[in-house]
């Protein structure tokens, strides 16, 4: 049994499940169970609060061992998605920010179908008392919302993860997904972020930003315009092109 | 937000989730945020293990305490279920019993239509360790197994009660439950109950059952007989009225 996991392990091609800074290893553990249960394989562990091996997240994972002793941890989480192409950032309140929000099903179809074609898909878990940051959101392409009843619309880490890949599981389920095609033209996360590591400085030397208090969101805002263009390498190219470009226009006009 | 929740509570027409010997309070009181989550909003908990109220059950509720103080306790499944037209029963095993297995999705569409036709329906989970009984099993007139990754597919009570009550959120959003309407015709499982509790000792002493080991299964099997025919009221009567019809042909021909 623990043969095949490990073989599952190995081969899958799907959607890796992150968690940014998870506190308590039992929810740990109890998201491994919930992802095997429902067919997903790779998990992501960004900053965990109590390092990593966690014994507790060990104890709690009774038949899904083999999906902790293979999960990555990662001390951020650009790292942790630097190879992804697409990622859903999981969210129970609404952000200020101009995302498309999507529930659990219509997510599992856009994943499945981007799969199909070669591209690495990522869920964003964030920690159990705090959810996402906005700063971690911003990351990702789309914004998950399970629909829950109003009046409780809270889950634990596990259920929330559980819900989620279940979605993933129905769908997965009448789909055969194919090993990825030919070349993949679209940019990956690191792409994206490498891009951004080094317009952020040229637009605060700029002084585009403004007052230290606004940075953060403008930052954010220009971050998500980008985040949600798709942008293919070639597209990432032709910016940093053109941001130099730009900064060559300024210096000769001095 | 407390007494919204105790509002709906009075109202709800849907089914009651029945926990049957429960061990864990943690469990439970998992099991009643889950329930709340997903709309559902009747606990009955039959013989639980650790006497009620139970504080690890409270502890855990957090925000679903209204269900764990309007859930009834009962010292029997029969008298759980006596009131009920409809009963589904989890199990993760195949039972050797002729029931129909269905899914959760199917499961809901059925349990939502009988609802609104103003029947009452019920879900049965099993002790965490070992599940439902047969003995317990067979008052149910569907099995219900929820589709999952072949090489684990064991799920907690909480996420069990999650999953299955999650398919019946979704159905449900998409329909306006009415109130019952009418006269119902169909038997409770009272009704049902009772015809056994008169027809059974009168097999024993006829000899229909056979040896003392065979008893039990031959109970069942004939139980289940009549649990899947989705008896009226006036069927139970005819029922009843055939039996003592027959013992009467009996004893005149003695």
């Amino acid at each position: 049994m623990s043969e095949t996991i490990e073989k599952l392990i190995a081969d899958f091609a799907g959607p890796a499940v992150i968690l940014v800074r998870p506190q308590m290893g039992e929810n740990i553990g109890a998201a491994a169970r919930a992802m095997l249960n429902c067919g997903l394989y790779h998990m992501r562990i960004v900053s965990p609060r109590d390092g990593w091996p966690n014994e507790a997240a060990m104890a709690m994972a009774s038949g899904a061992e083999a999906i902790l002793e293979a999960a990555s941890v990662h001390d951020s989480l650009a790292d942790a998605v630097a190879d992804l192409h697409f990622v859903g950032a999981t969210t129970a309140r609404d952000r200020d920010m101009r995302k498309p929000v999507v529930n659990q099903a219509v997510l599992a179809d856009e994943m499945i179908s981007r799969t199909t074609e070669g591209q690495r898909c990522g869920l964003l878990f964030g920690a159990e008392r705090s959810g996402l940051e906005n700063e971690e959101v911003i990351i990702a392409d789309k914004l998950i919302q399970v629909p829950l009843n109003p009046v409780h619309n809270s889950l634990n880490l596990a259920q929330a993860v559980l819900l989620i890949g279940y979605a993933w599981f129905e769908k997965a389920q009448t789909v055969q997904t194919s090993d990825g095609m030919s070349e993949d033209e679209l940019a990956s996360k690191g792409d994206i972020e490498n891009f951004f590591s080094r317009l952020v400085p040229d637009l605060e030397k700029s002084g585009f930003l403004g007052i230290e208090e606004k940075k953060p969101k403008m930052v954010r805002n220009i971050r998500n315009i980008f985040q949600r263009a798709s942008l293919s390498k070639t597209e990432v190219s032709t910016l940093h092109g053109i941001v130099e470009s730009l900064k060559r226009l300024n210096k000769s006009a001095k």
